[in-house]
């Protein structure tokens, strides 16, 4: 079996190499965990070599000493890092993990876990050989262990699945390349998410996770999780994939992820500190240790109990030395009868206890939305919080994956060639920050939510240096490409001169595995254009006025007065190019003049309240929503063959264009919402309501990060009775793709293009949270009403899409799952002015390219197409169908990795656990069946993802 | 020469000691400091071998890293020490010695300075040898070097020399017991007291140090000095001492004790850390280093910079990485050719350079009182914060010092005798706390005020069972003897109880080298006793009916109806007893009614403004003090032969008796002060002003620390031309002992019983304030308004005393020294109770000792005598008059050390230096005049201290 030298396969080998660099270890081997997974399982050590030692016979309780470090919130994750504005919030990570390894370094018996690898991938370049030395010891010897180790602790409302598998790979693959084995994270540990996706715990149970924790959820189900000893179980996380493959065990956490009350001795507590001089005042051992004997416990003898929390342990000693006294002084009761051993713990040495307590544990196969922590307080607000920002991560997540295939596809002048360097790397950091539970959720500060947009733009630029270098090398042209940033505003200084060249050509690359039709919509200043595809066949075109709304939001940035608008159709993992020039320069005709009409209402829910709505929470006044206005203005224009298009315009600052592309089955509805007003001194939360005939009752489905569906129902929850207290927000989702309601006969499906709130209040009717702009602060920590400022401070207008489908309900995948997916990996677009020069360049060019040797199956997806090293790619095939929703689909398929491209030979190909931190051949967690009858067939079953290494050659 | 083998001769061999620990010293000698004091030197090494060199040819900023912790404040010391309470304010003194050793470890460039010895000590208790020996060798290599190094920094307006001696050779001591002669600070280092003392620079100068650094002076003083470059001067401290015994390098330092503006790198602070990684974002060196750069600087081409504050240094961390990047940046840019140099340094290192430069330096005589921050923010209201606090301080004083003597006088069996165990440590330590400069100086908040009381009584209660052993010792009698604490209210069971016994009897301890005459009052029942001494010879007595101040104050603790008045006159160094038996037990008489007079006048200051007075500042709302009432009530008791006495009602919260006690010339005041009513929405602070046709002009006269007077005069300073902003708070200086005007034929003289603040606002007038009670905080950190809740929560009174004497001015010295003197170190009382049994012992017990062969001469007196180890004594002695004050005694006075003591043999002695934590003969600090006729003559001239240590043998 072929493996790279440089990837994974050096784990086995860590320790070795470490013994070579003169670090003293006991034992001489690697002191790696190894988890057991149960009874069931068929060989290996039984026990984690470097767990602490219990005793069966006593109640023992696990300190895990840990700090949670935000990858932003308040400040910027540089500033985190940093400590850098310390007046807004005292925290600085490096100081924090310079602190936690001094004292480590002073008592073995000390532990501690590190969850972020955004930050200490930073700690990490900025230490010395010696620090780096100590370090990797303690790593080895588990007095170091690293928990979860994404680059981030995701969001799990409003992240993609795609983005979270690789911001995933990207911390586990720094914590592989540094430590090895002995860095893999056993345990996933989501302590702060603020509710919990059913598809990240798939995800956790496919990267190898033995166990997951987590800190929040709804406080109806914890009190009644606390009273039947429910508060650990198993998580069967997906209803396509064959158990155990996503069964994950899942552990609520006892106080949060904070330490019990009154034991928290971070310098950012003001708890007492063990006194333990007689000579002094105020020695109070004996009370400490009673009011800690006094604490509540679990189901098995062995308890968790998380030290530590946000930005602790910058000053370290005061933890470990209060810590140490209250291990001391407990345990010395012993000898006086007592039956209580504290130690120095992790959670993977905790799920151990608890694996080989074998007991039986309750299942779990809903999800853990919405969140409340109160009977007013649903954290549902969030969802929707920060439109724009959502958008803009959506749509680097559809560049960085292009900007990766381009990496593979172009080969090594990708990333240094005719337009400079470039790289992907920066980019998938900044996608790596941006999934973080405070970034995509929208609950940052404003200062923030700029430093993440600022980081995915700088990535983006970047990655177009790389695109420009691949294209040229794929297209054969190296004259200049530009990119269209603000083409949902109609602005493209290329496209809106293009009066004064002869021709203008657009390259359409599409990083979808099979051939996507695709509307086009160019700003223009002439009324009509040729359009002709890379054949010289003409397509079909037209100019239509620019909207008002349009207009209004583009402001001065351009001119143009029309769009053309036609449609392109790209091959799988490939581009196309059209050829545009300007027929008739005369300004296109203007818009015809607004009717007044009674239909189609969008609505808003006006927020102020004593716990007002915010950034995280979602709080109406009153459960009917504001009618906007029960009269829409409304302009229709027709475009023959292409598309045709209604505006309508519900207030000076909601509009919406309701468009239908020839040869497409949806209806788009494109959204305008800003900027929201607020002298009224209301807060307001602008929703559409899609009313229809579908019988559909209480129930409502929504999408898990994009992937699989969730039944809903109004005002209930499969796990425990609920008692309903907010009968709108308590029925919020967060969607990120999709959600649906349907009868016997119908479906709506609605796909959307970025992450946001959804419910179904009543009957046949399905609403989306579309905007937010509050003005009081949450109180959930941020300090900060969520109200975006705009350009000009006026308040942020917000535009987006929602695609509808009607369909009979088992049709309906067959159109959802592709159209989606379209709507995340959009096709990029780029420009080349048709000067004469260009022009007797591109024709000698490579007009069209595709990386496949064929489209894909129809239920398999390409999630990932990376350079892992110079010889090796990573790529993860995905059944994008979940088992039973598609007739024709939910089916196993096989595909062959050797005749998958057109351009690279397949020397080998390693299957690696999802996180591709390990071969899966080594993933002991759960047996797997093995055994393809060809080493290049995989075969892919309903909602799998299987994950390679592939060695290459460019053919 | 004799020499004890555990006191200061280890010094010298520290390091040979240190090197047999196994510590690798580098070089293997001691690299202790030696500091060149000028060309005059006569030998010696010219430089600190541990100093971190300099560059000559540019400018070198000594960064100084230093912590200041407040030996109490806002929280106690033990809560400080341990880090509790940190809601209050965020400090922990454990953590930050923790943590500097730790980082000092980490580059043997770093450097760091500790000050409070309190708190050292309380640290190093808790050590492992291995942390000690890491430490000894930090301090060996001058890495951690200690400063002051007193038992706290003390306060210089409200202390007395008596107690600033004790507190600082407790902390000399502990340092040089530790760690030799490597572990002597060479630094006194005040960088937080609010104004300076002349007799603090005098104490320092004796004690050996080399100079003195301070923070805070007046901002035009200040502001004038910057301008003139006089931020560092020599202090000549002393009117009477030769020069240069009384002459002390003084510096301003230039931030106070902060860091420059924008490099408080601490985790107390917001600045920005410097951020040298180019690949994060806000990379910020380089604008760093130009701020730096930027910075002002002094006469040399050296400044001194502190690089810390309050508390700071708790994660030490922080502040060495960013000095580390410092240091790196800025003296990186000299390969491009800047000049300027930064090292770590410390006082001493930055000293030793500034005597090199071989300069000049202005001459200052006068003191640094009072301290404005601005132009009404006059620091002269904790002159008298806390009056009852004050005195309890200042008796505490004189209980410590009769402690030590009688330890010493009883032997051994003192300390573990028929009562119990007993020692005088615990009162020495709390009275080094007490010195504190938010402690007496009564600045603290109210719980920390309890504290340091409690601390006191502690102290006291493990004094009174060495008391009552050493009693027990030197007379004989083992029967039970009690002490009355609440004499000044009247309150004491046994004397009150005392018609039920045959008699009682009173032990009076006189702590002072010569015969004392004190009137004593005791609380009684009956209404006529008999009063003889021990030669059975009556004394003169009666019993006077209690005041009705005294009966409010003492409330229900007490019942007796009159107090028994009589003379008593104790041996020096020594006592008598005197024999008291009731003779008619029918109730004494009730007091005459009172008539009303206008006469003396009691006034108020009334505090509300902007700047409102507080626990530090002083800011009447008018400069004419309101007067309480123009009418006193008087009620007149004449007691024949012993006392005559007038009491007067100013206000049923402002009382006075007068007294005049047979055979002494002095008036005594005893005021009565409180509660001090608020309802009207007014702070007061009450003083009592004494009109004279003395023609004393703007001039009056106050003692710095109860030792040397100075002159000062209305709206003048000495130094600079005077812009006078506060007509009566700017005129207020601070007294521990006495005030006086005078002109050519009368000084008034009075003698307080605590520290106050005084001043002269007319001609012939002298006011003093008493007492003081406001509503507001005045900004300076404390928090809490100065409100003294009293026993029922209603307001404190305070009760004390003023002892006025009229003499020719050329006469005054003569009476107020010795008045002086009687008033600091009180006879201490206790009582026998005169049961049968006791009756019978006490007939065969010595009733009367002195431990003395003779009473010192006038001059002489007795500082200091205290157990120094099992076989040596600590003594000091000090001519306690300046020199031409008196005609008589203002002369040099010999005393022979071997005829000292009645039952103690003297068979060595080693004169020290003040701090007693050198041999005189090893300081190289100046030139001495040595050569003493005979080694056991002593010659003090007038205002020296001479300090010796004696190797006795009991009689």
């Amino acid at each position: 079996k072929h493996r790279s030298r440089n990837a994974v396969g050096a784990s086995s080998l860590a320790c070795v190499d470490l013994a070579q660099c003169g670090v003293d270890m006991t034992p001489a081997s690697c002191s790696a965990h190894v988890l057991s997974t149960g009874p069931g399982m068929p060989s290996g050590p039984a026990a984690l070599h470097s767990c602490p030692a219990t005793k069966p016979s006593m109640l023992n309780v696990h300190l895990v000493p840990h700090t949670h470090d935000d990858v932003g919130w308040l400040k910027t994750v540089d500033q985190y890092y940093h400590g850098d504005r310390n007046n807004i919030q005292h925290a600085g990570v490096q100081y924090i993990l310079d602190s936690v390894i001094d004292q480590l370094q002073k008592d073995p018996a000390r532990r501690f876990i590190y969850v972020e690898t955004a930050f200490f991938y930073r700690w990490w370049r900025q230490q010395s050989q010696n620090t780096r030395r100590i370090v990797t010891q303690l790593v080895n010897e588990g007095r170091l262990e690293f928990i979860n180790g994404g680059w981030c602790m995701s969001d799990e409302a409003t992240t993609h699945y795609s983005a979270v598998i690789d911001q995933m790979t990207l911390g586990l693959r720094f914590l592989n390349d540094t430590f090895g084995e002995c860095g893999r994270p056993r345990v996933a540990w989501h302590i702060d998410p603020f509710g919990h996706a059913r598809e990240h715990a798939s995800i956790f149970a496919q990267m190898g996770y033995d166990g997951f924790f987590f800190g929040r959820l709804d406080y109806q189900d914890k009190a009644r999780r606390m009273k039947t000893k429910e508060m650990e179980m198993l998580w069967r996380a997906s209803e396509s994939l064959t158990p155990p493959l996503a069964d994950l065990f899942t552990g609520v956490l006892p106080n949060g992820y904070n330490p019990p009350e009154g034991f928290c001795w971070d310098q950012s507590c003001n708890d007492a500190p063990i006194r333990d001089d007689p000579d002094l005042e105020d020695y109070n051992v004996d009370e400490i240790v009673q009011r800690f004997l006094n604490a509540a416990f679990y189901k098995t003898n062995h308890i968790i109990m998380t030290m530590g929390s946000d930005f602790q342990y910058e000053n370290a000693n005061l933890w470990y030395k209060n810590m140490d006294k209250l291990i001391k002084y407990v345990n010395a009761l012993q000898a006086k009868g007592s039956k209580v051993n504290v130690l120095y713990s992790t959670p993977s040495c905790y799920l151990q206890e608890l694996n080989l307590a074998n007991l039986t544990w309750p299942l779990k196969t809903d999800d853990f939305f919405p969140y409340a922590d109160d009977a007013h307080d649903f954290w549902t607000g969030y969802f929707t919080s920060r439109p724009a920002l959502k958008l803009y991560e959506r749509l680097s997540n559809s560049r960085l994956q292009t900007c990766n295939q381009l990496e593979v596809l172009g080969g090594p002048k990708s990333t240094s060639g005719p337009f400079g360097e470039g790289d992907s790397d920066t980019m998938s950091k900044a996608m790596g920050v941006a999934q973080h539970h405070d970034a995509v959720s929208g609950t940052e500060k404003q200062h923030v939510a700029y430093d993440y947009a600022r980081r995915l733009a700088t990535g983006w630029a970047h990655c177009e240096v790389l695109v420009r270098n691949s294209l040229a090398v794929l297209s054969g042209s190296e004259s200049p490409r530009v990119f269209c940033e603000n083409l949902n505003i109609s602005v493209c200084p290329l496209t809106e001169s293009s009066q004064k060249v002869l021709y203008f050509s657009m390259n359409v690359y599409n990083p979808l595995g099979r051939t996507v039709s695709w509307p086009v919509r160019l700003p223009v200043n002439g009324s009509l254009y040729s359009v002709t595809d890379t054949k010289g066949k003409t397509v079909d075109s037209q100019v239509v006025p620019l909207s008002k709304s349009t207009q209004q939001m583009r402001r001065n940035r351009g001119y143009a007065k029309g769009e053309l608008v036609f449609q392109v159709e790209a091959p799988p993992l490939g581009y196309t190019t059209y050829i545009i020039s300007i027929l008739k320069d005369e300004p296109p005709a203007s818009s015809p003049k607004p009717t007044a009409t009674r239909s189609i209402q969008n609505k808003v829910h006006a927020a102020e309240s004593r716990q007002p709505s915010g950034a995280y929470i979602f709080r109406p006044n009153s459960s009917d929503p504001f009618v906007i206005n029960k009269t829409a203005e409304i302009q229709i224009v027709t475009v023959s063959s292409t598309v045709q298009e209604v505006t309508q315009w519900f207030s000076p600052w909601v509009s919406q264009v309701v468009r239908l592309y020839e040869g497409h089955r949806e209806l788009e509805l494109e959204w305008t919402v800003g900027p929201v007003p607020i002298a009224d001194g209301l807060g307001k939360e602008v929703i559409t309501r899609l009313d229809t005939d579908i019988e559909s009752s209480d129930y409502f489905y929504t999408d898990s990060n994009g992937r699989e569906v969730l039944e809903r129902r109004k005002d209930y929850r499969p796990t425990w009775d609920l008692k309903q207290t907010e009968p709108i927000a308590g029925n919020y989702y967060p969607i990120n793709s999709r959600a649906y309601i349907k009868d016997d006969k119908h479906q709506l499906t609605v796909v959307t293009d970025r992450s946001q709130g959804v419910s179904s209040i009543y009957n046949g009717s399905l609403e989306i949270m579309l905007h937010r702009r509050l003005l009081y602060d949450d109180f959930r920590g941020v300090g900060e009403p969520l109200s975006e400022p705009g350009e000009f401070f006026d308040g942020l207008v917000a535009r987006g899409r929602l695609l509808l489908t009607l369909t009979p309900p088992n049709m309906a995948a067959d159109v959802h799952r592709p159209l989606a997916q379209g709507m995340v990996l959009q096709p990029l677009l780029s420009f080349q002015d048709g000067t004469p020069l260009a022009n007797t360049k591109l024709e000698v060019c490579r007009g069209s390219f595709s990386g496949l040797q064929d489209a894909l199956p129809p239920a398999v997806h390409l999630l990932t197409l990376s350079q892992w090293d110079k010889d090796s790619v990573l790529i993860r095939l995905e059944h994008q169908y979940q088992a039973k929703e598609s007739k024709t689909h939910s089916q196993p398929i096989t595909v062959n990795l050797q005749k998958l491209f057109s351009t690279l030979e397949v020397l080998g190909a390693s299957e690696m656990s999802l996180g591709a931190n390990q071969w899966k051949e080594d993933m002991n967690r759960l047996q797997w069946n093995t055994g393809n009858p060809s080493p290049w067939e995989v075969t892919l079953n309903p909602m799998e993802i299987r994950t390679f290494l592939l060695q290459l050659r460019q053919l």
